[in-house]
């Protein structure tokens, strides 16, 4: 996905923030708004009702003492400024993504996510346990911006393809929407990358001016009906393997918050990171067993022999974001050293037990 | 783990609650403090630290208008009793692990974890998205408790053996400390499965008055030494395949409390829920590191054949616990729904995701 995507749906989305703001007297005072932009389309699934979510946690919590107003993506400001107008304090906070920032820092990628990069525990693990936020918080702090995680994907899948791909000769001239470091991937394994908004890639693959796209995973797709043009729906994505969606908040606005009110922020997102990774990884089974089943979608894996060349050309891609200067080089290593010592952990954990649950279970 | 395993060790832990109560006279009014009784000693690592941790949220949140006072095990009332003192008002809320009380009603090992069960994400899916958190209100409520997910300690090791475990003949007169369901599972494959408490197992081991047991993960396996008698350290543990953690609030409480301060409260407990799932994946992962390379310990998989006939036994036991009453069938069909759907989509997404990335990373 990418954030032009939204910028089209935008116009389309009805206004529904469902602010709680029962009044309570007694902390009334100090009432404040905040203004809450954000990269998607309000109540866009998942990614949307979550920021509506986290904002009416704030609410909540306060008791209307701190009421966050949200805006759409291009309702206060155009979606990709969403950062700008956050660290100026034109909005208060922002809910998106960070990899939208590339422009401004590129080592913003790895708080999102990087092609063979950290799954969504991988990344909590890094951000909440590992360094990860440390040096979040010192990239953001040059933008004067507090940064917290507050939503995840899971993984994305790799796509659907107008063919099947057999072999890496079937990536060569493919025209495939895929925006960012996955995109500069496959531009380096022959195949055409092209960042197309959500809103054109439907007739851009009913037409044929693209061959293949990614979107997000099962829920998603199915709602934007790829699968009435393509049946060749292939996992996993070698891109995106667990995208952080993420809170800035103003830096000086959050200084000038009290303990309490920092505090309500930070476990509202928090909160919402937990909620929405689980609601992908409920709603994206759901989904997968109704295009599988009800639509016949033909559901491959990539081939060992593509999957492999892809992941090794996107070791050097992300590698090469270490070069951009001396912080992004500590976050490249503290992210790789994390992907080693979690990665570890997982295929002893989750990855085996999950494989031998599966034998059993035939 | 289990709870007696902590009442030996609440006498050692010294109390060290940081409470934050910085005085805010504009919200002073209905200031209280709330009793948080807890089946771990004060800071025992990972479960201690998070329901400390989960207190000073609250704490925090409210700038001490709801103070949460932690009670290690023991302090208050004895752990195996937390239950009943919320449920009466003793005390106004626990944070443990719904297994452990089994004895008031076998359904709560759903809440917890089951053999050959959810993982942690499966079980956040299922929780929070997946019909989870009714039913679990349903059980509850019989008990006048609100019951939150509160953290999770990820998928446990299958434990420590004196042997090696080659085949289904070394299963057989086996004497290993596992409590619960696996315990039962265990006794079915002619092991003598014994619950003892934590305290007890490392001298058990040495004398050989038991030749194997399971305990946590590399994190808190590490801290008891266990690698000091023997070397042969099995995975995956079928038995807890990711243990949720559970903060259960007297209901009567709950619903006296104003929906700004019952927000509080959920989102404590899910932004911790989020916290303790993300340190024990980056601690397990190092600690790991740890007792491979500086205690060269043997790092084992269950032989297939071994762990598929655990497997399908367990699925018998498991099974069984729907048969308790229509309340347990309901929970149980649930479950095991979830199991599938959302098991479904991280085969195609996790597993496969993980599977391909360590082929490409060597």
């Amino acid at each position: 996905m990418d954030r032009r995507s939204f910028l089209k749906k935008a116009t389309l989305a009805s206004g529904a923030a469902a602010a709680t703001t029962l009044a309570a007297p007694a902390i009334a005072q100090d009432k404040r708004t905040l203004k809450l932009v954000t990269t998607w389309p309000k109540n866009f699934p998942g990614l949307g009702t979550g920021a509506q979510r986290m904002a009416d946690r704030i609410t909540a919590m306060t008791d209307g003492r701190l009421t966050v107003k949200l805006y759409g993506a291009g309702e206060l400001v155009p979606p990709f400024e969403c950062f700008d107008a956050v660290s100026t304090g034109t909005a208060d906070m922002y809910h998106g993504a960070e990899y939208y920032w590339q422009g401004k820092h590129k080592a913003f990628n790895f708080f999102t996510a990087v092609p063979m990069g950290l799954t969504g525990n991988e990344l909590d693990a890094w951000i909440l346990n590992g360094g990860g936020q440390e040096l979040w918080d010192e990239l953001a702090a040059q933008f004067n911006i507090k940064p917290f995680m507050a939503g995840n994907t899971g993984v994305q899948m790799g796509g659907w393809f107008n063919k099947e791909i057999n072999s890496l000769e079937d990536l060569k001239g493919l025209k495939m929407r895929m925006p960012g470091l996955g995109g500069e991937v496959l531009r380096r394994m022959g195949a055409s990358a092209v960042a197309l908004p959500g809103g054109e890639i439907f007739p851009s693959l009913q037409s044929g001016a693209i061959d293949a796209t990614e979107w997000v995973g099962p829920w998603n797709d199915l709602a934007f009906g790829f699968y009435k043009i393509t049946k060749f729906y292939y996992y996993p994505g070698f891109h995106e393997p667990g995208s952080g969606l993420s809170c800035g908040v103003n830096l000086d606005l959050f200084n000038s918050l009290s303990k309490a009110d920092q505090a309500v922020v930070q476990n509202a997102c928090m909160a919402e990171n937990n909620f929405m990774y689980s609601e992908f990884n409920a709603k994206n089974g759901a989904a997968l067993e109704t295009l599988l089943n009800k639509h016949s979608v033909n559901l491959k894996q990539f081939p060992d022999e593509v999957f492999d060349a892809i992941g090794k050309v996107s070791e050097e891609v992300v590698a090469e974001v270490a070069d951009t200067d001396e912080l992004s080089k500590r976050i490249y290593d503290s992210y790789i050293t994390a992907r080693k010592n979690v990665g570890d952990w997982g295929r002893i954990a989750e990855q085996t037990y999950t494989l031998s649950r599966d034998r059993v279970l035939g």
